[in-house]
């Protein structure tokens, strides 16, 4: 067996690690082109890990064109391997036994292997995996053309330095979008970040001391996992119920909320009432006057991510939390990225005055404002009326996807998968039959040219391997059949294949590529 | 006397505080229109605290329409005052006896008592405060082509959400503006940020805990103060000698520099050698090899600050910190905001992968990416040459101004007065004669319509009250030696007046305006 040692206590990912040993081994030399590299599951065994953690280690050496699999042979170093390439860094930049700068870094924080898992995805395979608006949608001569517009009317202004709380003509356009949709926010109530991930960043500086404890949906976010984590605050984890049927009302557990509440001193509460991420489900105005008596009692403040209410595929848009909140208690972040440009970065804040003032200094010193050529185009965008009918146009799309989806999901899933009915959003979430791994079926599907988020990185705990989120807002409806259809193919060959005996979901294939 | 009472162990500043309590005390009707409220100095005997900071107050009422100063007579409630439009907030955003917000924030951050002072000049006033890139060559419509063409052409992909790392062709386009200016950079040596300021926060997030140490110079960037006040570390000043004259140098002094590391384990340096904000100095080349050998003996990191090192106005530019580095100890972090466009917030990190690797993963939780449109439009701006000559315009109108400022300071300037002898930059340094107080000078200055930042908002400690930072770059040379010359007349007069037998500064008139 090779010379491979992973350790289980380092900070660094058992995966990272497998990759890094073998490629080492091949630029050693001790690994030539053209040798036979262990089977995953006999690789697992010997090293005493989970063998997902070799199939990753796999894919992505394969991404990198080190190794190459052939069916029914097994894995191969490969010839004219890519990763060749890396030759090491210029003199100037090489360590001479200097810095170790792992040491000096401040905490443990792992790599995004998600990441790792999809980048390399051929452009003819359907992903699930973003939640993004449809790409034919852009507007993007629009966008073209306000960009003109504000440049001519207003460039110096727009290329000079600027104010914190944001541009003034976007700031006075967002007030009125607000206005428009009910909510009676001013001035003092507003403030311009670079989307909602900063919103987050903004409020965890602004509140969070090392060890205070945060209030989550879990499932949720994972880049409000990532941020409170890097806060070091403590993440506490309230069950999201999926379950329908008599006697179950699906969405957040306010019993377990007001328990959790209860035996903990707890800061803050991270929630998304609208078509939440990544069940889509939507809290009944019932539950959402209930929760806000129960914030209000412990008070504890609630951040209320907005990003998704606008797209409504069914039913009524309920009123915000913002909007229902009488005792001043909610701080709803907000942003175009869903609904319109996600690689602009302009968000909103919408909380107290006092509460802006403090995010406003605290953004003074994370990056002095927001980008104001993007907030000049959204301001021209959105007073001209194009936002409003943009919004219109991809609600519409992604309601007919949600319906695409869930037709798929009940013409070829096998009988013991469960799916959520969200009633908007841009995600759905799907509950294999027990026992199987949605990091696995991951793995499969990859090979088929299909892929999506599996459950485990949307937990804060307690994490349901059998779980997966399928975002189907950037996918045409054929598509969406294709890719649902491929799952249920492969879940459904494994299921008869586990009623003729096999005891666990097993990919049938010895090499994993 | 008036009922005030201010606190001083209290987070809110103390003119701050009194604001508060004059303006309530104007809405409860116990000061009326057409009331004289008490002189400066009088208050400040009253309440014990330093004159300035009733000047503060004063400014901030003024400013907001409450008060009136009226020459010889002394300052007033004013008719008609502005502030009394301020009306409650709307029902639904009206704390309902609900949430202290303030006892939830995290630290007791101050406000930025500059800004609110200097916020109000009028357009046709005098402005040395900000160090910025000259408005008039702005090339607007060059950016405007430039926006056009790349939305044309990639519209789509920019709109769409983008990599942490930045935007591909940006990223390009940097390397090889990088490799021309002699620095060997790679793809893995490098991550887009949205500017200095926020490569400091996401450095902070990677690098620091509370209480960690952090050497900066003293004085310095109160941008670099206030981000590492955030993440709660400990700085550490070192001195910038302005002295010039036999045996002195001027610029950081090393041997304090070696004595505050071995008396602390420090975590990391913070440092400008070229053109140093405030002071404008820059360190030699035999000052850089040895501060560089200083810190790997040491074994601490530099983030060496290169923003303004392109705006070189005498003599040759000057190989970087990162550009001498051999043992790979230079994080160098640069920005296009004083060179181009402060209002597009892009800038860079170069540094060893491992640290980008995990900067990357920082700013990932932070705000996923920059905004694309303006890293496109750069790309493009850069791709074209554009910046590169854009920048040598800027360099050499620069270069001019600073000659301007220099002599309307031998011109106007009291003997006693000092400066640094910087060779490019934005902005120039200046000792006033002892005994004098640039904010008290600011005070007077403001009502003449010239206004420049107080040196005490640039340290890290032992405050001088007799510095102050002229930022020259955003005036045209006329306007320099009017403002020069103003400030020269109010020192001029308030030294004859001294040796007239006064014996501090003091500003003639009763009512601060």
């Amino acid at each position: 067996m090779l010379p491979l040692q992973l350790q289980a206590e380092s900070h660094i990912p058992l995966y990272v690690q497998l990759c890094d040993q073998l490629r080492a081994l091949v630029h050693a030399g001790e690994l030539r082109v053209g040798d036979r590299i262990p089977a995953s599951r006999e690789l697992a065994q010997h090293l005493g890990v989970h063998r997902t953690t070799v199939a990753n280690a796999y894919a992505e050496l394969e991404s990198e064109g080190l190794i190459e699999g052939h069916v029914g042979r097994g894995t191969f170093i490969r010839a004219n391997s890519r990763s060749l390439q890396i030759a090491p860094p210029p003199p100037s930049l090489v360590p001479g036994g200097a810095i170790r700068w792992e040491s000096l870094f401040a905490d443990d924080r792992g790599d995004d292997a998600l990441d790792r898992l999809i980048r390399t995805m051929p452009a003819s395979g359907i992903s699930f995996v973003v939640a993004h608006p449809p790409e034919e949608l852009l507007p993007v001569a629009e966008m073209r053309n306000c960009c003109n517009t504000v440049l001519h009317r207003e460039g110096a202004r727009i290329l000079q330095l600027g104010a914190t709380d944001g541009y003034p003509p976007l700031r006075k356009a967002l007030l009125e979008l607000l206005r428009g949709e009910g909510l009676q926010a001013r001035e003092e109530h507003l403030l311009i970040t670079d989307g909602c991930q900063q919103s987050l960043d903004l409020i965890c500086k602004a509140f969070l001391r090392p060890g205070d404890a945060v209030i989550l949906e879990n499932p949720t976010y994972p880049g409000a996992i990532a941020v409170l984590a890097a806060a070091r605050a403590r993440c506490l984890g309230v069950p999201v119920r999926t379950e329908t049927g008599p006697g179950a009302t699906p969405g957040l557990d306010l019993e377990a909320l007001e328990q959790t509440l209860a035996a903990n001193r707890v800061k803050l509460m991270f929630l998304m009432p609208d078509f939440h991420n990544p069940t889509g489900l939507s809290m009944t105005l019932a539950a959402r006057r209930k929760l806000l008596e129960i914030a209000s009692r412990h008070q504890v403040p609630i951040i209320e991510d907005h990003i998704y209410a606008r797209l409504v595929a069914r039913g009524d848009r309920l009123a915000s939390l913002k909007q229902l909140d009488r005792t001043n208690l909610v701080v709803q972040i907000d942003s175009f990225s869903k609904m319109a440009f996600p690689g602009l970065r302009v968000g909103w804040v919408v909380a107290p005055p006092n509460v802006i003032e403090r995010l406003r200094v605290v953004k003074q010193s994370t990056d002095l404002h927001t980008d104001q050529l993007s907030q000049a185009a959204m301001a021209e965008f959105t007073r001209r009326g194009l936002l409003v009918r943009h919004v219109e146009r991809v609600r519409k799309l992604c309601a007919a996807r949600l319906a695409a989806v869930e037709d798929a999901l009940v013409r070829h899933m096998p009988s013991e998968t469960r799916w959520t009915h969200p009633n908007g959003g841009m995600s759905i979430w799907v509950e294999l039959p027990p026992g199987f791994d949605a990091n696995e079926l991951l793995v499969r599907a990859r090979e088929c040219g299909v892929v999506f988020a599996p459950g485990r990185y949307f937990y804060v705990q307690s994490p349901q391997p059998n779980t997966l989120r399928l975002g189907f807002s950037g996918l045409a409806e054929r598509q969406i059949a294709r890719g649902v259809a491929t799952l249920g193919d492969i879940l459904r060959s494994e299921l008869s294949k586990r009623q003729r005996g096999a005891r666990r979901f097993e990919p049938s294939r010895v090499a994993l590529v």
